[in-house]
């Protein structure tokens, strides 16, 4: 069942890995099949290195278990909700990678300082707020999904514009057109994150970068327009 | 003798290699047979490339070598004071992971700022204090296994609830279940060093977790109502 | 066609790599032959392990492709212009290698704190200015090739002395004799703006290197007068 | 002729490559033979990949090529005075280590803030005085070992009970009793430098490590007492 799709998601796992981005098992990666309506996730708990396509977790869009024998990662539902309310997105990351954890632990929204930010997130990362002791209590990861969404609705963000967020006391979730390109995306966020934090470093007082330029590198990557890479050829 | 214990103690020292956290040989890590009461550890001064399952040595709890031609660690004293008076672990790990000995060195308490925290700490780290000069003096690596020991009782600790200590400009010391347990709150601990380094420089005023999300992260990975993993599967 | 050069700067590309100077396909190395006015540039957003020596795209100084059937880098007519206005180079990279875009986005210029520096670069690297919103419009790379030419003709800056510049909110090009000259730059630029980064947080107000040492420096590496290396032997 | 030795200072070489200690050729370590008064070290600019022990050069303490078509490394009088000058010592490193590195630069001794300075360096790590322009243009690399020497003398240090210099505006140099020693003397003083920087970051104002455990750690090692390690088994 979705033999192409595990494998992408596999593929997605262990870039995870290769990008630096997770220490022991302190992440996974899914990806959605849209006719279907099925996702397919990393079991909890299971080292990378013992990780094949057999064990990942086959689940539908109300949460339950198609095909699989381990249990799904206990971020399960979060990626559920995210799903069902970011219909255009086709992949979800959440890592707890450190330097976009360090923003995330400080309730810091990331700003665009340059263009490397540009070329993938339109704008300020947003921190999403923590829960109340009632959502953590009942049904944690659902309401941690909820809580995003939320987020985005208020602010009035295109989750593809906006591919990332960071929970606040937590980590970043990333997502993008499929599995590997919310890896890619928490890739973005983590070296972002990093070169932020020294440019404040270097400058406390830094300006983000101008419009012009945020539109200029956002759209030579995304959209009609689009001139990077080999898209159209 | 115990050969399936020297295995797993050689794993979890090759482990440590692996996670980044020693380099040279500043680091050991052993494992306990509760039942015959005998632990296995890392030789003194034994390059991590040239470690075998024979080269580890075998003392009972009283300190005597039951096995091994080579001299224990010289950090031993330490493990077998631990060994003695926390009944409920079974693997003890010693680095000077980098992140984790500047907090050493700097004899600061690392606070729980995040949920990678809570998942493997329950609250903030204790400052295990410097001993004296005639502790130095007398048997110094049995004298800082007893201050940490002393650490745990004073605050009320539960070892297992809080598997780390900073030794005052030392270095960490880590336990857990097993060996490679010790060695996973090892990799934890200096990963949350380093994410609170990161976190008092975006905002040095930053609160500590809530404690309904203490108890909500540590509660989902330990203890009978955990659902993280595959545990009980 | 240009075989030599095309393996010179699939190498050279590679090297980025290995190097730990880009992530995902954010970099891109080219290489110039002079004789007849040929460069060799990597495909754009192709990732590093499919790169192979046919997938290199040639072009003239116009910015024609002259052959290679995948669309050349979004940044060729950046490297166009550095090639037609800087004769005596022969390789440019560009990356968005951490510390040196650090500068880049404060648009901090990077002094020679020290003998490191020294040995690659005559004096304080240099920020060319932020485009104008005319500039983005039209032609966006070839503007920004533009402006690197004319902060080096403004400040009488000799090229292959001062081998590197920072684009404010992008990032640094780095140039040399040829293409592995070109990266090697780029390995110094960003080892050299890390140590700067480090050397200010330990002294606010550190001196630059006396130039009696800046000479020697680079002068034991470069000219008629050097002596490191196995050069002239 | 002298193999043994040859092969060591490759090891000792391709080990400081192993450990991150360089970048591109910016290292060198060589070894002596007593013996004979002659020194193997690292040939001028060669890449570390191809390094073999017949590239090796081979000295005499009067600065005469023995043996060897290459160029020797640029730094080999400076290494040829330490030779002379401190006889007890065996082997020699040199590298422009990332931190250590931003301690030369600002010009800012190393203080031992915790036991993994003390099990190597016994107490402060000096800053050795910039070259005076005369200094510079006449034979500037034989001054600065006599710089060196002289700062050593002045303070009256043991070279073997501190194996290291920070020369300022420059980098690190380390030594030990034979080539490898002096290696593993440049892992601990990359590591120390950098756990002072984080200490300092945690607590300004935090004190050296106090005398009596400075001693503990450092004779515990090194010297008639030392119980670390297998020797004396």
């Amino acid at each position: 069942m979705l033999r192409d799709l595990k494998e992408a998601v596999l593929e997605a796992n262990l870039l995870l890995v290769k990008e630096g981005l997770v220490r022991l098992t302190w992440g996974n990666v899914s990806g959605i099949d849209r006719e279907s309506g099925l996702f397919v996730i990393k079991p909890s708990g299971v080292a990378y290195d013992d990780l094949t396509v057999d064990s990942l977790v086959v689940l539908d869009l109300d949460g339950a278990v198609v095909e699989g024998t381990l249990r799904p990662s206990s971020d399960t539902p979060t990626h559920r909700i995210l799903y069902r309310e970011f219909p255009e997105i086709g992949g979800i990351t959440h890592t707890h990678s450190v330097k976009a954890t360090m923003f995330s632990q400080a309730g810091i929204e990331l700003p665009c300082f340059g263009t490397t930010h540009a070329d993938h997130f339109y704008g300020t990362v947003p921190v999403v707020r923590e829960l109340t002791p009632e959502e953590v209590g009942e049904d944690y990861e659902t309401n941690t999904g909820r809580a995003i969404v939320e987020c985005f609705r208020e602010r009035g963000l295109d989750p593809l514009a906006m591919p990332a967020c960071l929970q606040k006391y937590h980590a970043p979730f990333t997502w993008g057109k499929n599995a590997i390109d919310s890896v890619k995306n928490s890739v973005a966020l983590e070296v972002c994150a990093e070169m932020a934090m020294g440019t404040w470093q270097l400058r406390p007082e830094v300006a983000t970068l101008p419009a012009h330029l945020l539109d200029k590198h956002y759209f030579r990557k995304h959209g009609p327009g689009a001139y990077y890479g080999q898209g159209g050829k």
